[in-house]
């Protein structure tokens, strides 16, 4: 079970860095858990578009739910963003919708024991990706 | 020799990736040559600082001399550099002087092979990578 979840989320994560190439951006996916290289922290995504950096920490369900993100997970993201400069995301494949919404790290709960929340509320009236990028690329 | 010399290369990105963090910037390092993730080109190293995008190839070499890199891999980095807004660099540890050195890409020699050299002449006069990160500090 723990395998198959694993595998799926990098299924997503290869579906997402393909299509933001597509879209112009440089990505850099981090190395699949379990190797090596992921003794150090890197967020799942990193996507760069002309000097504009989008960090990513990406999610796959198949229905708008609440989803549970681990606190220590959430402030090396924070980390990330606040030395690169760069906008932090929650990123989220709705399966049986086929869109991807995008949650703003500073839109998440904490919970009682400390860890992290997307409410299913905030996942119903959040971005879709292509808004997102779509600003991004204005931006640039 | 092949391996020693990888492992050598290896063991200077870390020590540059170190050195960054500890300057403030968020750093990713490409996966280690041989792992699966390298199917997809990344630059040894992306340094980003306050939306400052820094693209690195890293060599060792103990003295001043020339350097040659494949043209592939130049390209790769010019484009990786162009999508991010990134400013990309050789960067050459001279360990005989302690000293790491900086070259633009666009300071490289295309050979008849058409591959690219980091002249001796033009690594004399580079800058000092302290120098460069001064400068991006100051643009942050």
């Amino acid at each position: 079970m723990g395998v198959v979840y694993r595998r799926r989320g990098f299924h997503y994560e290869r579906e997402l860095a393909r299509m933001l190439y597509r879209e112009g951006f440089a990505v850099i996916r981090a190395p699949a858990s379990g190797s090596r290289a992921k003794r150090v922290f890197y967020p799942d995504i990193v996507a760069l578009y002309k000097k504009n950096i989008l960090v990513f920490e990406v999610k796959a369900r198949s229905e708008l739910c609440d989803i549970y993100i681990e606190r220590e997970k959430v402030e090396r993201l924070r980390d990330f963003a606040e030395r690169s400069g760069g906008e932090a995301y929650v990123v989220v494949k709705i399966t049986s919708m086929g869109e991807w919404r995008v949650v703003p790290l500073d839109q998440l709960w904490e919970t009682e024991a400390g860890n992290y929340r997307v409410s299913k509320f905030t996942l119903e009236r959040s971005a879709k990706l292509e808004e997102l990028l779509k600003r991004v690329r204005r931006a640039a």
